[in-house]
């Protein structure tokens, strides 16, 4: 049976709700899922009526249970929160920003039931979140406290390059301290049971360096002599595929072409410039992101949630040229994972 | 009138025969130059004789000023260092190292004379050179040496993104302490040259943060307060359009797509990463590099030097698969920076 999937609008000032109904535009996508959308009617209303062309009903449902799954109408359950008559597009507020809060804990409590397969987000905006008197850094936050987990990743895909991360929103001076053994033994194995969950079986781990060229022998850094290469034989033994401490600067062309299945880094900006290189490209003749593909994973929950890798956008909100790459990912990752977790 | 570029032959065992081979074999590298070639006239001929569809002759000169520089011969000084009935492609041997740190020379010793107007490198062993008792680090040592210089930077280039570095090879740990306002201006000052240098004359220069999101205003890291910025306002001051401290994981997106003439990176990997995920891309059908296409200048020297950004591959010599990209971006960097400079 296809795996029902959950999608939240996101903020609905920003490029949610037109990604969101681009992708449920697309007949393809009920090959591949039973997929349903929380957020608000009258802002699907509000698109739909600008863009006649998209020839989509929207069908409201309690429950999951409800749902048609069938392409030609969208699988709503409408929270109800925004009222279009006076909500601005492309601004933020607290509206929407409550708005978008409580779509995510709707998904969050419907893959707690076990209503629905996997999770999916769509931006939102921390500012006007915090505005609504909700005070959360961010999606992961959110899920975390809501489902009372302590420990949880991220992994950040672009297609099938793939990355953990040692330590992230730390300096990178702390970045480097927070390289030890233990710690890099235990993002081995978060890398490992992430593939297996995608359904690779046995996934090569491609382990980088801290240091430039590793370390060159201790050279220039031993943190690849004390720490990495260890944590990398202790994986194994362990009998995980672990290969490493690998030169930061060409272990992501490798993996990108297909020499590995994930990449573990070593800090936030290792990992967050070649995927951020690939995601974002810029198409210069109409001066606009191009390409936003890349995938955000959060592992370690007791539900399913992967997310758009990019922000609420609320400069190109309401002018209908947003990709919507990055969502098509983010499902795509959410339906390989309920299949195989 | 054309300028006049001197192109070595690299490691007689590795992919430079081959690739130089491949750029002299295009009438268009006469359009828009007047190409040499330092190396063996022996060498030349082996892939001569191997490969009959290239009709190519050898034109052995003494000087530059003998060159006809017209396409179907390859002006060559021939240095006879290398026997290729015992010579083996493809191996490590004090013969390649010997003749390959011989081109260099011959090379810059033209440059410094200007009888030619700049000089491109292909790639040399520096096992094999070392072998050969010259001991260098690699060919930016032998420029610097043979040309009194004390003070020299690398810039790396991938089409039109352009990087400089605060600090190379160094540790992690030891490139954040090298993260000071008077080395970040310095750099910026270089950056701004450099660019003017190939014909850009208001350049935009992005400033990379040191941590990641630059710090978020100081939460994680006081680099980009306490130095970056200050430095970035100095070069403003002194009429430079700098830009920053930007965040690391998004200023090469932007670059790559026009926003910037060049990044100041601030450590090795920070702009090794992101070139070499563009430069070097792994054709999976193939199941070889498909794209080697980033260029390296050495900026600082009394003469111009650019070089392929790609080692001997001397597991891929002779078999005639390697990618000319590199070498002929690093001729069109090498002719940019001769007529503007």
């Amino acid at each position: 049976m296809k795996k029902r999937i959950g999608i939240t609008m996101g903020d609905p000032a920003g490029i949610g709700p037109e990604i969101a109904l681009k992708v449920f535009n697309d007949p393809k996508l009920y090959r591949r899922c039973q997929p349903l959308l929380v957020g608000d009617r009258s802002v699907l209303d509000f698109y739909l009526n600008k863009h006649p062309e998209i020839d989509l009903k929207v069908h409201v449902i309690a429950t999951p249970e409800a749902g048609r799954y069938q392409f030609g109408s969208i699988d709503l359950i409408d929270l109800s929160l925004v009222d279009m008559e006076t909500f601005k597009v492309g601004a933020v507020s607290a509206t929407g920003g409550h708005a978008a809060f409580e779509y995510v804990n709707k998904v969050i409590d419907l893959a707690l039931a076990k209503e629905i397969d996997a999770t999916v987000t769509n931006p939102l905006n921390k500012e006007a979140m915090n505005l609504a008197g909700h005070q959360y850094a961010g999606h992961t936050e959110i899920y975390a406290r809501r489902t009372h987990t302590d420990q949880y990743t991220m992994l950040l895909a672009d297609g099938d390059l793939r990355v953990v991360h040692v330590s992230t929103h730390v300096s990178l001076r702390e970045a480097c301290d927070r390289v030890k053994k233990d710690r890099v033994l235990e993002v081995i194995r978060i890398a490992h049971t992430a593939c297996q969950n995608l359904g690779i079986k046995n996934p090569r781990i491609a382990v980088a360096g801290l240091n430039p060229h590793s370390g060159e022998n201790g050279l220039f850094g031993r943190e690849e002599i004390d720490e990495i290469n260890p944590a990398v034989e202790m994986a194994q033994v362990a009998g995980i595929q672990a290969f490493g401490a690998l030169p930061p600067d060409t272990v992501f062309s490798k993996a990108r072409g297909g020499l590995f299945d994930i990449v573990v880094a070593m800090y936030h900006d290792q990992g967050h410039i070649p995927l951020k290189l690939l995601g974002f490209v810029y198409d210069r003749k109409k001066s606009a992101w191009a390409a936003i593909k890349g995938v955000n994973i959060t592992l370690g929950l007791p539900i399913i949630r992967t997310s758009v890798d990019h922000g609420t956008a609320f400069d190109q909100a309401g002018q209908w040229t947003a990709s919507a790459d990055s969502l098509n990912n983010a499902i795509d990752y959410a339906i390989r994972l309920a299949e195989n977790t």
